[in-house]
């Protein structure tokens, strides 16, 4: 089955194309610039790379683009759009209405946009990919794959704050979480990977955002983001957990809006806000050359995973194996080092050598004494919005 | 040496008559409602008491009237103001500057007024509750004795937020910790009491407001209060912390105002804006006459209390002892056990005989098996600031 995978924002379209159950990924792309006259658009197939700038106004042409490069007769890799079985679109914020992957009906999207509120950099512009694509592949089933879905076994003590309940009850202020896709598909790799002795995992989920879940017997009931995206750990631009007042006093100090004060928590903090840099390799760079912001702020975002590992083992009463994954849980051994360190309380302990390698491929790196496993697993959100699609109509 | 403690409040002005070293408090007293026709004095003596209703018109007319009461020859415990050889002051907000007592100066005097934006409530107060004191006992010493100082030995990954360091630069936004006359006052004796078993310590000081510290050879190295004393744990009617989202969305969706939101997060929220009251007993009672919302959250209160006993393990990699002190910790046996139970992993098993008996003493209630030292103490940070006003005089 041709699932076709969507996740669209508000000026880009970013795509897969995956044969299930295979799991063949026969192209990918991306639509970059929605709105501009120098619009991007790349498509990859194999080692065939085609790329150009052009105008594309809004994402009706850019997803009429995929659509011809999906039928091109030498990057393409179908004849027909019907040969797209289904859609998967991931959807950021699917509230507390959804805790798995459903066909989008009418009922789905008004669900969706009745979430604008809650998710209003992210819900719109899914919604647009959806009713765009409904008018192109017009013979395919589409499927939401919500972001917040697997966040949704949490309890109460985990995902409610201690506000008036009226907020919960009309307003729906609670902790959703994010990455659910990412982490759902890690913990299941290491269900797989570790058989039994898994009954106990936290997830750490390291890219731009970052994120992490404490996760028993492969439900989550527990994660570091909240209502938003914004809380928890340290992230390249965003803060993470701040004291609230520090808001309030921002506000009145500098005379600043809401919107300004939110803009500085999201855009300018994080490892930018402690060093100039967003980009944690040259982070590291700089710090290992003796840059003293850089080494603060690779202190803070360590020690505040190693916080939440220790927040998690409350929450679970023990742990059998923590899992790094996404661009830097991936790929940096720093980072991977400074989560671990000074943990052998908690039976963590990091093999170096073994950190040190580099793979695409699922990988343990403690040390053979040690009681928790550390796992490297890649992650790929694509391929389980594609697997929940192909499980949900299969 | 008799040594008068005052915590100056905004419309109140507490004290404590404390004769060094033998610590023995000769009386204590209340002024309650200042500027108001009807405020209300309270002094008492052994057992004898006095109070009355009467226009207390401001902090001057108040501290006559408690030094005409140490006076009185039925009520009182001095012959002359002379006698009073030291004034220790509690001071919420020593900001960065000071990580200890010290006497009150000019200079001293000048800093604390420096920091009344990061304390608008507490420190304008002090600052009056000082200058007063100077102008009627005018042989004292004066001493101030900070509610930050103890955390001061925090490190940065500890007290620093990831926001553009130009705030904590310029502005002095970090997180300072409160209730530091507790945590050291409870840290010290537990220290005492447990001899050298006792490097890894985590303080839970539940109050009206609530805090955790933990605590490593002595000294702070990570608190839940941060830039003010709102977020961390759940409080009668302070939220904690919260995704900083939340406040943004509660000003954009109801159109109110940053103080209208904060006043929200500080007097609305908590215990109170999850159950309706603020009184824990009366939650208790409730939760165990089947009132849900009671019951949730206790939970709630209780589950973010076992997360930072987890994050602070990871903090000091290990545990020896959790100290739960003031008036909701001394007293409420089924928020320690909700604050204990589950945590097997840790060390931590609470004898739940032990945890009933109700006593003013010192006393541990861990199960002869519990690896993790369990200990009530009664905290008394009166006597604390007599003992450091003490010290730093004799």
């Amino acid at each position: 089955m041709n699932i076709l995978v969507i996740n669209a924002g508000s000026s880009s379209l970013k795509y897969q194309l995956i044969e299930m159950p295979s799991q063949t990924v026969k192209c990918v792309g991306l639509v970059e610039r929605i709105g501009m006259q120098d619009a991007i658009f790349t498509h990859k197939k194999d080692d065939k790379k085609h790329s150009e700038v052009t105008p594309i106004l809004d994402h009706e042409v850019g997803l009429k683009k995929i659509a011809k490069a999906l039928l091109d007769p030498e990057l393409g890799v179908i004849n027909s759009v019907d040969e797209i079985k289904a859609i998967g679109h991931r959807v950021v914020h699917g509230g507390s209405r959804y805790s798995g992957t459903v066909l989008i009906t009418e009922k789905v999207k008004f669900n969706i946009k009745d979430l604008f509120d809650l998710a209003p950099l992210h819900n719109p512009a899914h919604l647009t990919g959806i009713e765009v694509a409904e008018t192109i592949f017009t013979s395919a089933k589409q499927t939401a794959v919500f972001d917040t879905a697997f966040h949704q076994t949490m309890p109460k003590e985990a995902y409610q704050y201690a506000i008036p309940t009226i907020y919960l009850k009309e307003n729906k202020v609670r902790a959703y979480g994010f990455h659910g896709s990412s982490h759902k598909y890690v913990s299941e790799k290491a269900i797989e990977h570790l058989g039994e002795k898994s009954s106990k995992i936290i997830t750490i989920h390291l890219g731009n955002g970052c994120s992490m879940s404490a996760i028993k017997d492969g439900k989550c009931i527990d994660t570091t983001m909240g209502f938003s995206p914004t809380n928890g750990l340290v992230m390249g631009t965003r803060a993470g957990d701040i004291d609230q007042s520090v808001i309030f006093f921002l506000m009145k100090k500098f005379n600043k809006s809401a919107d300004e004060v939110n803009d500085i928590l999201q855009k300018e903090s994080g490892m930018k806000g402690l060093t100039g840099y967003s980009d944690l390799r040259e982070i590291e760079e700089k710090a290992g050359n003796g840059n003293e912001e850089c080494q603060i702020a690779l202190n803070l975002a360590g020690y505040r995973i190693r916080k939440f590992i220790g927040a998690y083992t409350a929450a679970l009463n023990g742990l059998d194996a923590i899992i790094f994954t996404a661009g830097i849980g991936e790929n940096s051994i720093l980072m991977r080092q400074m989560s671990c360190e000074n943990l052998e309380f908690f039976g963590i302990e990091l093999d170096e050598q073994k950190n040190d390698i580099r793979s695409k491929e699922i990988r343990e790196i403690q040390q053979d004494t040690g009681k928790v496993k550390i796992l490297v697993i890649p992650t790929n959100e694509e391929l389980e919005i594609a697997k929940e699609t192909y499980d949900l109509l299969k």
